[in-house]
């Protein structure tokens, strides 16, 4: 006779981001009832339970003691190194001893970043990490992965190549597109076209069989839903995610301002009101999750800083998909096959 | 007693772009019954005569004969070398001769870029030209202008040193920000951030006088309204562009299906129809004029190859105020200044 399969256990950092703990534990609790996952709140014991103490229900959230935390203005190598027993090494500990099967924080990108790559080392194969976000596309049943979206600068083409490798798989096997199409980041559509990077990143995508690359991806195509993954050197990757980030707002404000006060503006305002809400949703990053660290021997989750519980929750949600759909095992067995082969 | 100053001459590549002539024809026509400038209509005769015979109006427009257009799939540069009768070639020979002060063409704009460095050259102290774009930000009153957006990749350090500087005149001078703040796109605030690239670049700026630097511009703050110029080399600001273009479109298709149909949906929609008109101006990059094309020897507006009549008036406009606020002879006496002094 089968037994319940354990539940996925998951490590969030309680301590990181600028609305911690509470909106942490608070993501993590709806986390537990909803989804099925057990969760290990890593950080200062008395401050979580203080947080719990807050809501009825507490089942299912393990505490783990830790001491301290890598503020925002650290630099992250000298601040995971100096603070051993910081909430997010504590955290991806716990992974690397296989008590936890990923991590989810909100604080420092950097330091989260630093910590996997350090305690957790790359998967076979892999030379760089890559932070890979999820954006909405003009498909409303359609999403784009783009990486990378801040882990690395100045990439060699082979970076891109893995990028595009990983995130194929996590495509396919996480976001559930059975056939994804490939597409890199460039200033036109020719070959031809771009910066050295670009060009020599075009040649080695076209010419490996295992990747669906189907040419460039301009920037007004980004989010055109031709795409399931899009990738690109962080430094350009980084400042689209926070534009497009900002862009939802900057939107928003103008809508607000354009609505005018006084008798048509209320009762047009008013009868929009649910829409206005779902344009937010739609255009809201908290919706998505967070960024996925793809590349460690390890599930990390990179949410914003500035997370709330809905997007804690997202990022839960995320993880857990993650390890349900095994993506790790799968990246590594597609570098052991390729390996075979050559 | 004083006479009337020459109404400034404007060649226009009546060839180039998806609406030529027609609406190249409508644009200049508005222009110069609004603007107060002469235009020199450039390229095929017969077609421009029968694009202006659909109007009423057709005084103060000069045809100057060309013999054909370099076509949007063209090499720049073999394009421009094979038909140096084109459109763009003879609108730029105008410049060249004096006999028009600026040219606005919506055709190929690497061609556009190509045939200025040749046959204008670069004004004394550039490395490379750079084509600036006028963004709106959230702050209703406040533009932004980015620079370079598509006529540079693999920039060096003292690439975008020079692309600050022709913008901060063309800020202070022309857009008429008396104190005009300049930032460096980047991905984080520290002067340690960034690729190679904009590390080397924001030393430089720190270290220039010149150049009224406050800092590094996030893609979170490209259109915060802090800045008055930013610049980055040509590959991100190409993206950044495309992207930016695009995201308009994206929001408006996201409140177009998000403002269903029904009672409810179509009273508010009616309410809120001239709102919705004002927000699309806003979001609408055909009011924002073209790309300047900032450090050839002339002064040449790279309108969208999408551009119609509204567009081309804008460029039109644009060029208008380049040459009545002398903005290529500031930029020269900005550079003679600075090699006196050294």
């Amino acid at each position: 006779m089968g037994s319940t399969p354990a539940k996925p256990r998951i490590a969030i950092d309680a301590m990181g981001g600028d609305h911690a703990p509470d909106e942490i534990v608070a993501g993590a609790l709806r986390a537990t009832e909803e989804l099925g996952v057990e969760v290990l709140l890593v950080g200062d014991p008395q401050l979580i339970r203080d947080s719990i103490a807050q809501h009825t229900h507490s089942h299912q959230l393990e505490i783990v003691p830790a001491d301290g935390v890598i503020t925002m203005i650290e630099e992250p190598l000298v601040g995971i190194r100096r603070k051993p027993k910081a909430s997010i090494n504590v955290a991806i500990d716990l992974v690397k001893r296989q008590e936890a099967r990923a991590v989810v924080s909100a604080g420092h990108s950097g330091a989260a970043m630093a910590a996997g790559l350090l305690r957790l080392g790359r998967l076979p194969g892999i030379d760089r990490p890559a932070i890979g976000a999820v954006f909405p596309t003009i498909v409303a049943s359609k999403q784009v992965l783009i990486l990378d979206v801040g882990a690395n600068v100045d990439c060699r083409p082979q970076f891109l190549e893995q990028f595009a490798m990983m995130g194929t798989i996590y495509s396919k096997y996480v976001l559930g597109i059975p056939d994804p199409k490939v597409g890199l980041l460039n200033i036109g559509e020719e070959s031809s076209k771009g910066d050295e990077l670009a060009v020599r990143t075009h040649q080695l995508l076209q010419d490996n069989p295992e990747i669906p690359f189907i040419g460039n991806a301009e920037g007004r195509d980004v989010l055109s839903g031709r795409y399931d993954v899009v990738v690109c050197d962080g430094f350009v990757g980084n400042v689209l995610l926070k534009f497009a980030e900002a862009i939802g707002s900057v939107v928003l404000q103008i809508l607000r301002e354009e609505l005018p006060e006084g008798w048509r503006g209320q009762m047009g305002t008013a009868l929009l009101k649910p829409n206005l809400k779902q344009i937010k949703q739609r255009l809201d990053h908290a919706e998505h999750g967070g960024g996925l660290l793809l590349g460690v021997a390890g599930i990390c989750i990179i949410s914003h800083g500035s997370s709330q519980a809905p997007s804690i929750f997202n990022a839960i949600r995320l993880a857990a998909e993650a390890i349900e759909n095994r993506v790790l095992d799968r990246i590594v067995s597609q570098y052991q096959e390729i390996s075979q082969q050559s």
